[in-house]
C-alpha cells in the first residue's frame, strides 16, 4: 500500500463525508465492541475513528484484532458520519468515523514503559525523559516544540523587518576568564590548548557592530557549566540583539514591539501600549528584588521611622546596626491561622531572617503580641503607610536590608502563588532601568562589573568613576515579565577613553586588561559607533508563552540537573584513541543509569 | 549630539534635496580641495560624500581637518546638488552631497592595517582574519552574510509553510562510534566522561520521527575534528530536513520547490521545471564522479571493446588486469600544445595514473603518436563514440576503474576551468540516486555502509542482502549543483526485521549492535513510522549563492585550516583550575600566533 496520506489525523469533518482517504498514524487506542473493532488513529494534529466492520472486510477485521497500542499502520476507507447520538464533541473530528476497506502494518510496537493515550497516569520525569520520543508522542511536550517553532518564526520574521541580520557566531570560541564556568573543549592540532564553548555571543556580536553591521540579532545556543538550578540547562538558548548609533529609549521602543508582535502572534495576547519602568533602586525598595512580579500587589514598606520611634527593642537593634526594617500587607490575611504564620516564619527563616513580626487588623484596631511596643499614632501610622483595612495581615522583616529584602521578595512570591493572587492568564511587563555599573567583590577588594566591563556608565554619573565608583549607575537595563528576568543588557562602552577609565575603576591595570580582552582591545581602537543591544532567554520566553515551570517542558531533549541526557545516556567515556589523539589523560567514572 | 539617523549612508537621492539630515558613520576617505573637505562618509549600505566649507561653518571645517580614516562621527547638514558635472553614477548617491552645518568624532581610530576604501590592495588572508572586523567593514564579507541572513530566512520561511516545525537538537551529546572523529566535551559532573559536539543531527531527527513530530527542520550547526580541506571548517552548518509517511519522490519535489524558492528569492534566478536524475552507476561511467558538473559537456567515455581490439599494449595490459580505458574529447583542443598535455599529464598522474594518451583530430583524421595501433575503423569508430570533430582533442585514462574515474574526473574540471567551458552564471542542478547500500572496507575485511547503517535498502534488492550485499542498492540520493555535492539523504528502516538484516551484512552482531546504537535500536521498536530526510550544506549554498569558492568568505568569524581563531586566538592554555575541575591532565603546547 501507499502509505502517504490524503488526510491529516484531525483533518476529516461532516463536509467530508463519503470521500475515500488514507490516512497514517498510531493506534491509539482499540475496543472491540459488538463484533466491530473501533480504532483511535492518532498523529499529532489528532485522531480519527477508525471502524473494521467484518461486512465491510473480512480480512481487515481479522487482522485488526491483532493490533496493538503504538503500532504503526497506514489505513484506506470511507468517511461517513458517526451513528445518531454517538459524536464525540471532544474532538475535532468526531462526527465523522472511517469504514477501513484495507489497511497494512508499517511497524510494530513494544508495550510502552507507560501509557501515551492515558496521559493522566503519573510518571517519573526520569522514565520520561529516557524514553523522550514517547514523551513526544504524548502531545503535552509537542505543544510546546510547536510554540517555540512559532516564537522561533516570530522572533526572525520581527526582527528581519526591522533590518537585523542574523549572523551566526562561533560555537568553538576562546575561554573567557570572566563569568561562569565555561564548557571547554580540547584541540587536536594544538595539544594541551582548548576552545570553549560561548556563554553568550556578546563579544562577537560587539565586533559585528565594529564591523559595521549596524543591526545583529541570533537566536544563539549558549553553555554554562554550572551547577544546575531546576530552572537551568546546561545549554540554552539566548535571543541576542545588538543595533549601533543608537540609545536605551530605542532598544525600549524595538522590545516593547518585538514582545507585543510575538505575544499577538503566539498566543493572541495583546500587550499593553505601556510598559512601566522602575529604577533598581525602586525596585529593591519596594519589591526586595530587581524582578519584581506585578500581577499582584503587596508592595514591601520601609518602617525604619516608626520602628525607630517604637519601644520594640528587635527592630530598634536591626535599625542600629545599620538595618532596615520593611513590612508587607496581606489583604484578608487575618484569617491566616498562627501556624500558617509560623510556617512563613520558617520559610523566610530559610532566606536568613531570624524572625517574622505580625499584626491583624482587626474591626477594632491592630493586635498581636508586639502591638504594645507602639504607641496610637504610630500604630495609626503604619496603617497609613502600608494601606491596612479591617481584616488584612501585616508581615514584618527586620535585619540588614539584603536580607530583608531577599526573604520578604520570596515570601510575598510564596503568599501571593498560595493565596492565588495571581491574575491568570495575565502577563505584567516592567523595564528595570540605572543599575550599579560596579558591585563591591569582598573576596577580591575591587569592584566588580554588575554586568561586565564594557558595560556603559551613566553619562550623568562620569565624574563618579574616580570618586566613588560603587555610586556610579550604569545604562543597563532589564526586561522583567511576570517577575521573570526574561532579558537585559545595557549600552557598551564606544570611546576608548571611558573604557580606560573603567578598567582603573576595576583596579584592572593595562597589562591585565590586555591580557584578559587583548583582542577586543585593540578592536575597540579601530573606530568604534556607539552600540548597545540585548539578551533574552529564549526558554524563559517559551516556558512564559506555554506557561509551564519546568524549563526541560520546552526542550525538545533536555538535560537533567545533573546535565545528563538519560536517552542517549551522555556523557560517556570513550575510545581511549580519542583522549590519546588530544593527548589528555582522564579516568571515566562509570555512571549508573536509570 | 543626538546621533540617530535619519538616512543611511545610500539613502539619499535628489529628491532630497534641501532637506536637513542627520547621518553617523566612517570616515572612508578624505579630500581636501579648493578650501574645502570633502568626506565620504560610509555605513554598510553605501557611501554620502559630505562637504566641509568654512563659510558654512568654520568650526566644522577646522575640525574636519583633523579627522583620519576610520574614524567614526555623527553629522547634521544639507542636503544639496552636486555641482554641474560633479555627478557621481557610480554612487547611488551620486547626485546630492550634503553641506555639513556641525559634527560630533564618536570615536577614533586607530590607523588600520590595511586599507577599507581600497580593496584592490593584496592582504594576506591570515591579516584579514586576524583584523576581521576591519575586513567586514570592506563589504566584501558583509555582502556575504546579507545573503546568508536572506537565504536563512528563505530556508524557514519555505519549510514552515510546508508544514515544517524547526526543532533544536541538543549540542552536547553522545560521542558515537561511526563516523568522522568527534570534538569532545570532558564532563565535571562525571569526571572521565564526554560530551560529543554533533557532527548531525541524525539519531535526533529521527528519534523526533518515531516521537511523530512528522515534519522536522532544523539550520543546525555540525562540528568534525577532521585535517580541513580547504573548503570545510570545524564548525558547519546544515539544513536537515525530516518527514514522516513520504517516499524519495516526495523529497525530490520537496528539495526542488525548496530551491526554486530561494534562488529566487535570493538570487532572483529561475530553477528549471525539470532537475535530471542520474544513477550513481551511470554518473561514475559518464563522468567518472558521483558529483559531476553538467555545466560543461566533455563526458567520459568508456573504449574498452577498441583498446581490446587494437594493438596498443598499453591499454590491453591494463585491461587485462581487470582496468578500464575512458576518454574524453576537449572541442577544439588541438590547438593545445604538447607542452600543455604534459602539464595534464603530471595533474592526472596526481591521481594515480600512469599516463594520458592523447590524439589530435586534424582535417585528415586523428593524428598522434599512438594512432598506429587503432585500425582505420577503430579509429572511426573512437570518433563516432567520442563524437570528434575537426579541431578537437582526445585524452586517454587506462588503469583500474577508481583511477581513471578520479583522473579523469579532476582532468575535466580542470580543463574546464582552463578554457573557460563554465557557462557563467548558470546553474546546473542534478539529483543522483541507487546508491550502494555498503563499500568494502578493506582494513576491517567486512562491508560498512556508504550513508549509516539505518539507510533503506532498495525494495528490489532486499533478497540480495544475504546473498550479495555489495550488490544492494540503497534509498540514498544526493542533490549535486555545479558539480558540488549541496546535500543528501535517504528513507530510513522503519522495520526493526530490516534493520536486524543490515546489521547482519554488516556483521554487527546484536550485542556490538546494542552497545554501539542501543538506545536506538530499542527507539526503533516502539513504533516507528516511514521516514526519510535530507541534509544540505548551508555554507555550500550560501558559497553558490554568493560564487564563491572560499567557505570562510561565507562565515563571519572562521577558522584557519588548522581550526584557529586568528582574531581571538584560540584555542589557548586555560587555567589549571579549569581543568582540575575536569579532572584531566593535559600539557599546553604553546602557539605562535601572527
Amino acid at each position: 500500500m501507499d502509505y502517504r496520506r490524503t488526510h491529516l489525523c484531525n483533518a476529516l469533518r461532516k463536509g467530508d463525508i463519503g470521500t475515500t482517504v488514507t490516512l497514517s498514524g498510531w493506534v491509539h487506542r482499540r475496543r472491540d465492541h459488538g463484533g466491530l473493532i473501533f480504532i483511535d488513529l492518532r498523529d499529532r494534529f489528532g485522531l480519527t475513528q477508525l471502524i473494521f466492520d467484518p461486512e465491510i472486510s473480512k480480512k481487515a477485521h481479522t487482522e485488526a484484532s491483532k493490533l496493538r497500542a503504538e503500532w504503526v499502520i497506514t489505513i484506506k476507507g470511507n468517511v461517513r458520519a458517526r451513528g445518531e447520538g454517538l459524536a464525540n464533541s471532544k474532538l475535532e473530528t468526531g462526527e465523522i468515523e472511517i469504514e477501513v476497506i484495507e489497511f497494512e502494518i508499517l511497524s510494530k510496537a513494544e508495550t510502552p514503559p507507560f501509557s501515551i493515550c492515558d496521559d493522566s497516569t503519573e510518571t517519573s520525569e526520569d522514565i520520561r525523559l529516557k524514553y523522550r520520543y514517547l514523551d513526544i508522542r504524548r502531545g503535552n511536550v509537542t505543544e510546546k516544540l510547536v510554540m517555540r517553532h512559532k516564537a522561533m518564526m516570530a522572533t526572525r520574521t520581527f526582527l528581519d523587518s526591522q533590518g537585523f541580520l542574523e549572523v551566526n557566531t562561533p560555537i568553538l570560541g576562546r575561554s573567557t576568564p570572566e563569568g561562569a564556568r565555561d564548557y571547554l573543549v580540547p584541540s587536536r592540532i594544538y595539544p594541551g590548548n582548548f576552545y570553549a564553548l560561548p556563554q553568550s555571543p556578546q563579544i562577537y556580536k560587539q565586533l559585528l557592530m565594529i564591523g559595521g553591521i549596524d543591526r545583529y540579532f541570533q537566536i544563539a545556543p549558549c553553555f554554562r557549566d554550572e551547577d544546575l538550578r531546576s530552572d537551568r540547562q546546561p545549554e540554552f538558548t539566548q535571543i541576542d540583539i545588538e543595533m549601533s548609533f543608537e540609545y536605551p529609549e530605542d532598544i525600549n521602543t524595538l522590545l516593547h514591539d518585538y514582545l507585543r508582535y510575538v505575544f499577538k502572534t503566539c498566543l493572541n495576547y495583546d500587550v499593553p501600549d505601556n510598559i512601566p519602568t522602575m529604577t533598581y533602586h525602586d525596585c529593591m525598595e519596594h519589591y526586595g528584588t530587581d524582578r519584581p512580579d506585578l500581577r499582584y500587589g503587596m508592595p514591601l514598606v520601609r518602617l525604619d521611622e516608626i520602628a525607630q520611634e517604637s519601644e520594640f527593642s528587635v527592630f530598634k537593634q536591626e535599625l542600629e546596626v545599620g538595618g532596615c526594617v520593611k513590612a508587607l500587607c496581606v489583604k484578608g490575611g487575618a484569617d491566616i491561622s498562627r501556624k500558617e504564620i509560623d510556617r512563613y516564619t520558617e520559610f523566610a527563616q530559610k532566606f536568613g531572617l531570624r524572625g517574622l513580626g505580625w499584626m491583624k487588623r482587626q474591626e477594632d484596631g491592630l493586635t498581636s503580641s508586639i502591638v504594645k511596643f507602639f504607641s496610637k499614632e504610630q500604630l495609626k501610622a503604619l496603617e497609613e503607610k502600608l494601606g491596612a483595612e479591617t481584616g488584612d495581615l501585616l508581615l514584618f522583616g527586620a535585619a540588614s536590608e539584603p536580607l530583608v529584602n531577599q526573604s520578604l521578595d520570596h515570601l510575598r512570591r510564596l503568599i501571593a502563588k498560595e493565596r492565588s493572587l495571581v491574575k491568570p492568564d495575565t502577563y505584567e511587563f516592567l523595564w528595570v532601568t540605572d543599575f550599579p555599573l560596579f558591585e563591591w567583590d569582598e573576596e577580591e577588594g575591587r569592584p566588580q562589573s554588575t554586568h561586565h566591563p564594557f558595560t556603559m556608565p551613566h553619562p550623568d554619573d562620569l565624574d563618579l568613576l574616580k570618586s566613588d565608583p560603587l555610586k556610579v549607575r550604569s545604562n543597563a537595563y532589564d526586561i522583567i515579565i511576570n517577575g521573570y528576568e526574561l532579558g537585559g543588557g545595557s549600552q557598551r562602552i564606544h570611546d576608548f577613553e571611558v573604557q580606560k577609565k573603567v578598567f582603573e575603576a576595576l583596579k584592572i591595570d593595562p597589562q591585565e586588561a590586555t591580557q584578559k580582552f587583548g583582542f577586543f582591545i585593540n578592536a575597540l581602537q579601530y573606530g568604534t559607533p556607539p552600540h548597545l543591544g540585548i539578551a533574552l532567554g529564549f526558554d524563559r520566553l517559551i516556558m512564559l508563552l506555554s506557561k509551564t515551570e519546568n524549563i526541560r517542558d520546552v526542550i525538545a531533549f533536555p538535560k537533567t540537573q545533573k546535565a545528563s541526557d538519560l536517552l542517549t545516556q551522555c556523557p560517556s567515556s570513550v575510545n581511549p584513541k580519542q583522549l590519546d589523539d588530544l593527548e589528555i589523560k582522564a579516568s571515566p567514572k562509570e555512571i549508573t543509569w536509570i
